[in-house]
């Protein structure tokens, strides 16, 4: 191609996306500005992709951290022939377009992860280039040698996340990530002489990161020759390229106002006049610069066939691996592996739902080889590895256990990318409290309906001596207010089987396990299916119709069964009911949810070792709530629960005042 | 001092920490017997305090960032003369007791900061350094001529926060920052070399730290000089210091099983054998030794009353600052403060919450000199920044405004430092989306007690374009239910008036301010204080007794407002109850409870922009709620308004499916 044609592709670029925020009034043109060169050289010389078939499982994979930016990803996918329309960009950040104000996996084909809230997009694709190494060494190097791209910017950097990612990734060595760094030096606020003067290219040096700079982004042979360099550097890589935000504006570029606002008419024509640019129409794409990008799809198609044809070999050459890997691949979980899950006797003694949720993955991790997790840094605790897991390291990238370290953050990405990159299904353990420390993470899985599984041990103040910095309280109600995640929190040993069953076969969001340091009685098994209905009944003592209904998640529900035991003995009739999934009892049908609950019952008494909030909903202005509304203490845990009316005689005193 | 006293003065620390961990049967023995030797050092060579006045202001400050190892600090906090007994120190992680599992502010005297969570400590002393930087160049180097010290640990330098915070320390050169890195190589998974592995030190001088090594930290002359040297460099300071966890301990020393666990007696018995230490009495003081710790106090006093002589002199010679000083160090606001608040007249096209936010706070500003504040790079779409505020840089420390970046988890725990610090009453503002980037760290003030100020603009799917990654859904619910918490969404300007005024005179906990990037109009200015109430009858139509109560908060309440006018033209009698505060309104009493939302009045309403979990406390199970209990969408903010149901006309729609 001539430079010519090269300078007029970029600038295709850079105006369609300027264009884009003009006719929206609203977003970032000043990124896909300054980036379109060094998006221009990855896309055009580097990666391979298939814009006819964005899912196909060799492709590289790019992720735009900065989802602000997100008219640059639109640009691209629109020019090199994916399924978005030139009507979906005039269409940018309007109602049900598929031009979001942030790239939306799931809504947009090329989208590989949802960015926007910074650092997300650069410790996603960490998780990525994690699931690419393990499968890689688990099945063939040859399968799995692509890489994973991404354009991150200031912001990204700035954020703990990605320092969490980037330790990580440095740790593993993982080879086959490449980050180009948008170094524009302007954030919203201005300079990044405000804010951010550390040295970045001696920070990932010492994250063990292959470290490049490019002191013009717009010299799209320096971008080249620093891609080129870095793939074949077996460590990650951070490319620096020195850009220029809102490049081309002339009053704009370099400054803040080219961030986040539309140019406006004039600069935005300025610009144009600028860069030799037609003012009219807006849109435009020269013809030959559509047909040079659209040539992406004729390679594309012979990517994914010679992919195609090295995976037939593979499969012919190694049958049982390639069956493996094709199932994994298309995300099918192995044929009756339902039958492996363990069923627990009744056991007053019973014990902790971390350890049997131990014991399920026990159970679980030969019949699904693609079931990998880890730990931040609490692995003993969390009761997170199985046998025969081996830790996932630079010299073992087959083994299945991963240890984060003391990075929830990243930890909550990771799984996610390693969830996005499919043929693995990942979990990952810390205490609840610390669900905190990874909400962020939790939602973007959220928001995505991907089937990452977080499992979070130590779930009330039942966790004891730790104190109330370690003891969560409001972390329920505020895991149950996030749309599309299904939380969990499991009365005793078998509920955690179908807890875990729930979660395994899920592929529609992500699931939290909420679950005990210490021990709970195991209850006679049932066969019905309980756990996924969210609440059901466990035990019913004297008539039909209850005097009252007692409701609890977790480790209080065997204190409500002893209660209703005791209230029984005095002639009460009481109904027991676990409640161990509030968004999963919401999704039963009305018939159901009044089976369990009737309406006509009014006396209700729920009882959970955490915040009241939410409670009402199942109580109403006539129940009780037996709750956590203030911050716990460190002592043993049963001197905390009676201190805190979770004892069987304070559930039947309130019990009984319902009764009145 | 001999040698043998100090050796013997350092056991002290290890086995009163070990002891207290071995009777509790619970707790973290490894980190107080690892580093015991540096902290002896730093304690006994440098910290300037005072045991018997642990709030004077001249203070050196101390943080124990790894908060597993309270035990080391109860230790010398009772050793140097604090008022905390060896029975407390006997009673670790009881009921009650002064010595909880982490630190606890407030709770026991001389700790600092509440930490625990990893990287909060680390990143609250930023903050402190941010304030003394602050007063000093405001008013006298010489009287705030101390230092932030602090032992942080492997935990501590992989969480995100410290990432966050260093870089921002660097960036600001703070001067009086030095951190003591317990550098033992084992973490709770095992080795760091499982998970840590970058160059630690090269990390930190690239943030811009001066960094030194010390091959030994159980050699107190190389950590003693290490000390010195960081004093003298105008850097914050990282002294890595090689240790071993669990020292002494001939089975357990350098390895995880001495992190989160008792020794148990035998390993406890052969680490004294070991050091030569008696193995009875359990806690065992040598008299000798605590004779040379209680030192401390008449230092201590001697320090004091220098620091005060200091102080005396200064207001002597500047008298109208230097009672500023005092004023502010008692946390004392200025009188007649609240005569500077601006009231706003009715206007039904109104302003956006966040900007009537801005205003008050430019209103506030000259009267509270004290009042200084920032944003994580979003300064013009929070609104946060005042005229003349100057920015806080290392070349103008007495600037007013800080530009934190795109670090919200240090800027959340900055703020905590600053706040602990006194002499400052720092806010800081981000999108409300963003608040869960810096949970912990408002958990953090809020088990503390402590007034930090959050400003969370762009408080609902009324941000529009931004799109659903940017849209908070249940963060309200989140905030709301974390105790100690007061959240704060205010309907128009004049609730915003007061809900700053609220969040200003408040000196018992954090405040949540939620505002919109929306214009809301403002009502008829009321006298009767209707913010601090929690929720108010801000309209009633009809008779006495209404049919229906709509109730809302926030950009809501002009929708409620609106349908009750046209409803009561059908001749209904409505209710209009602004919602600002759960946590406020459930502080009243039943009386005012009751009149505000009469038990007899089931009909109830509640419409808010975001997740409905928690309005059945106040509509019951008879009500109904016009929330959002999905994701949100990229549209102008409007459309998506009427897509959700947020109109006038649902509103009403709603209403009279009640009223049937």
């Amino acid at each position: 191609m001539t430079d010519d044609l090269t300078t007029r592709a970029i600038n295709t670029i850079r105006f369609l996306s300027a264009d884009a925020v003009q006719q929206a009034n609203s977003g970032h043109p000043g990124l896909p500005m300054g980036a379109a060169a060094m998006a221009f050289t990855l896309w055009t010389h580097h990666l391979r992709h298939n814009p006819r078939n964005p899912k196909w499982p060799g492709r590289d994979r790019f992720i735009l951290s900065g989802g602000h930016g997100s008219m640059l990803l639109y640009s691209l996918l629109h020019l090199t022939g994916y399924d978005l329309s030139l009507d979906e960009l005039k269409n940018f950040r309007q109602w049900e377009s598929r031009t979001p104000g942030h790239p939306e996996y799931g809504l947009t084909p090329g989208v590989e992860t949802t960015t926007g809230p910074l650092g997300q997009g650069f410790a996603t694709g960490v998780g990525m280039a994690i699931a690419r190494e393990h499968l890689a060494a688990k099945f063939s190097p040859d399968l799995f040698d692509y890489y994973i791209y991404g354009i991150v910017t200031d912001g990204d950097l700035m954020e703990g996340i990605s320092s969490e990612a980037a330790s990580l990734a440095g740790h593993l060595q993982l080879s086959h990530l490449i980050y180009l760094y948008d170094d524009n030096r302007i954030s919203i606020d201005g300079s990044t002489d405000l804010a951010f003067t550390e040295d970045r290219a001696a920070r990932f040096a010492a994250y063990g990161w292959f470290v490049q700079k490019v002191d013009d982004g717009n010299n799209i042979d320096a971008v080249d020759a620093a891609i080129q360099a870095a793939k074949i550097h077996s460590q990650p890589s951070l490319i620096l390229c020195r850009t220029h935000i809102g490049f081309g504006a002339p009053h704009k570029q370099d400054t803040a106002k080219a961030h986040g606002e539309p140019l406006g008419d004039d600069e935005l024509n300025a610009a144009k006049q600028n860069l030799g640019w037609p003012l009219e129409p807006r849109f435009y794409i020269p013809e030959d610069v559509l047909a040079f990008y659209r040539e992406s799809v004729e390679r594309g198609r012979k990517f994914e066939s010679e992919w195609q044809s090295n995976f037939d070999a593979y499969k012919k050459e190694h049958p049982d691996p390639g069956a493996e890997l094709e199932r994994r691949l298309k995300g099918e979980l192995p044929q009756g592996w339902e039958a492996a899950l363990p069923a627990f006797p009744a056991d007053p003694k019973g014990m902790a739902t971390r350890a049997s949720s131990g014991k399920v993955l026990a159970a679980l991790s030969n019949i699904i080889p693609e079931l990998v997790g880890g730990s931040a840094d609490l692995t003993p605790s969390n009761d997170t590895k199985f046998d025969g897991a081996g830790d996932f390291e630079k010299d073992n990238l087959a083994g299945r256990y991963f240890h984060f370290g003391v990075r929830e953050h990243a930890m909550g990405a990771a799984l996610n990318g390693m969830t996005l990159h499919g043929g693995v299904i990942p979990y990952g353990g810390t205490f609840l409290i610390f669900s905190d420390y990874m909400k962020p993470a939790i939602r973007i899985a959220a928001i995505s309906h991907i089937p990452s599984i977080f499992v979070f041990t130590h779930d009330s103040v039942g966790l004891g001596e730790d104190g109330p910095t370690h003891q969560p309280i409001e972390h329920l109600a505020a895991l149950r207010a996030v749309p599309n995640l299904t939380v969990i929190r499991p009365a005793d040993a078998n509920e955690v089987v179908q807890a875990w069953k729930f979660a395994i076969a899920n592929r529609r969001g992500p699931t939290v396990l909420a679950l005990t340091r210490q021990a709970v009685p195991t209850f006679q098994p049932s066969n019905f299916p309980t756990v996924e209905k969210g609440a059901y009944v466990l035990a019913s003592f004297g008539k039909r119709k209850p005097d009252i209904i007692l409701m609890a998640s977790g480790s209080e529900v065997s204190l409500i069964y002893e209660a209703a035991k005791k209230l029984a003995e005095e002639e009460y009739s009481v109904r027991v009911v676990s409640f161990p999934s509030w968004q999963l009892f919401e999704q039963q049908d009305d018939e159901y949810k009044e089976a369990v609950l009737p309406r006509r019952v009014k006396r209700r008494l729920a009882v959970e070792a955490g915040a009241s909030l939410g409670w009402e909903r199942y109580v109403g202005l006539d129940g009780k709530i037996i709750g956590i509304d203030r911050y716990g203490a460190s002592a043993p845990y049963k001197t905390i629960f009676e201190h805190l009316g979770f004892t069987v005689e304070n559930v039947i005193a309130e019990a009984k005042e319902l009764l009145k």
